[in-house]
């Protein structure tokens, strides 16, 4: 079992596809956009053309390859290799996304849902450090989740296992697009850092440059909120103080459930680096149960933008694994 | 493989013991006092001798027994066979107690937490319906909780996977014995739905027989809570809202982190039945995920007193097969 492995990160702005050792290294790693118009009907042929001709630029044959894993937004149905419900991708119906590619590649393919395999790819070559119980939660436009223990995705009866993002952080709080009230993803997320900015500085009555900002009706970004907490801004500080409460008390719950060895924190807010780690910490260490305290840890995630095709990958790798 | 097992459930008041089948049915069983005396030193060898005697006039000889497993409060160290710091059975230093028992029976012998063992307990016999995925939360003097995942228990890192009791439910809440501050256990155990109500009582205005009971001093208890809920008392059925929200949040977001199929609740406060399972599902639907929502259903354990020696003697079971 030397063979390399493809790994697709479907996404609704870009695809991010690479070409993986059997040890997990990235050896080809590209990117087209993802073309979401006429249903999204583009979207599957536009990879298989990618990774056919990747494979010819750089000298590899069909042969040189184990399988394709892929991850997706969207409700997956893993064993019948489907999606439905991806609205960022234009895919309301269902698509049948194994049958497609497998069929013109070739190669087995194992689909699986986005944050999983992000969680997979921190798992296996990330911040995971290959522990086997492994908690990943991704801080983005929304807030994913994935749950590995002893090595293995945790899907839960109906695929809800993960939901972290879905976590109730405040019993009648934020309304989330789920159609719940206060989820983590309400306050947690880059959207969801602007509400909060947004209805603090409305409240908000002293000096800031943030306030500043809201009341001038710049465009406020997540970023910025982290940047100016950084840099002292009060308000921002506040609102960084509210969100990592909610970040930390979710996560510690979490991990007084399961206690993993790590749980990870990765997405576009986690950029923010200690800016949010350190009173995360803090408030997860208020949370999390004396031995779960003592030995569950925080970690930011290592791979960046690469750990979805990375994991997609080692989710090949185990199908064919599991084959042999 | 068609030997018999023993379960032990060791309890500050009482021991339950008990002859099981290798399907899980109850042959003989029995309980002794569990004396604390000299820092818990008489526990173990009385175990042993009750044991024995009961072999004895049950007339069943050692050979008839695949192995032991046992259940107890406190912190185990599953593959040592020890427990430390069980302090309402003055077991404060370490207790070497699988060496005792198998030396003096000569089978072998497995030792799990309390609350683990009667979720393995209705997970084979009980609520759980042998689905492999199966939560249990205890609400007894404190909340304990359990968590199956594939059909094994699940221990996290350092042992404190299943501290359901210790998910926080109110930042800066109750103060808890663990430390932390709005644990589960501070609302939803027995003494926890005792502190809810006399607080309520304090602040509560209208008309209402536990208002009067409160002010008299007379001693109130869980069960009376939930007695004159069912009957209309006002109070006591704010009392019990409140319980219930706290006990859905924890147990939804317990949910989507892990969706199992069953999530079920015992102890001594889940003998109030529906009073306190309609209301706990209510909040539980309120805090689930959708798919999770949809998928894992709140049920109560059904064996009662015997969840744990049944639970405790599947694990000499599970250990059986695992050597053979």
């Amino acid at each position: 079992m030397s063979k390399n492995l493809i790994g697709i990160d479907l996404g609704g702005t870009t695809t991010k596809m690479a070409f993986v050792s059997p040890d997990g290294d990235i050896m080809n790693k590209w990117k087209i956009p993802t073309d979401i118009s006429d249903e999204g009907g583009h979207i599957v042929p536009n990879i298989i053309d990618s990774i056919q001709q990747e494979i010819k630029d750089s000298n590899f044959s069909i042969d040189d390859f184990t399988g394709i894993g892929m991850g997706t937004p969207g409700a997956v149905n893993i064993d019948a290799g489907t999606v439905i419900g991806a609205y960022n991708l234009n895919w309301v119906k269902k698509q049948n996304v194994r049958d497609q590619i497998q069929g013109a590649l070739g190669l087995p393919f194992v689909l699986e849902n986005d944050a999983n395999v992000a969680a997979l790819g921190e798992y296996w070559k990330g911040a995971g450090e290959r522990d086997n119980d492994v908690v990943f939660v991704t801080l983005g436009t929304g807030v994913g989740g994935g749950v590995i223990l002893g090595g293995h995705l945790i899907h839960g009866i109906n695929g809800g296992a993960g939901e972290i993002g879905h976590v109730t952080v405040e019993q009648d709080g934020y309304q989330c697009t789920c159609g719940k009230k206060g989820c983590l993803e309400t306050y947690a997320s880059a959207t969801g850092v602007v509400h909060v900015a947004s209805d603090m500085a409305a409240e908000f009555t002293g000096t800031s440059r943030l306030k500043e900002m809201e009341d001038s009706g710049e465009d406020i970004t997540s970023k910025i909120v982290f940047y100016l907490a950084d840099n002292g801004d009060i308000l921002a500080n506040q609102i960084v103080d509210r969100v990592t409460r909610y970040l930390g008390l979710a996560l510690g719950n979490v991990a007084n459930t399961i206690n993993p060895a790590n749980i990870i924190i990765g997405g576009g807010v986690s950029n923010a680096g200690n800016t949010l780690l350190q009173p995360t910490t803090r408030y997860f260490q208020e949370t999390a149960f004396k031995s779960v305290r003592d030995s569950t840890k925080l970690r930011l995630a290592q791979l960046g933008n690469d750990a979805g095709a990375i994991g997609a990958a080692s989710l090949a790798l185990q199908y064919a694994n599991k084959m042999n």
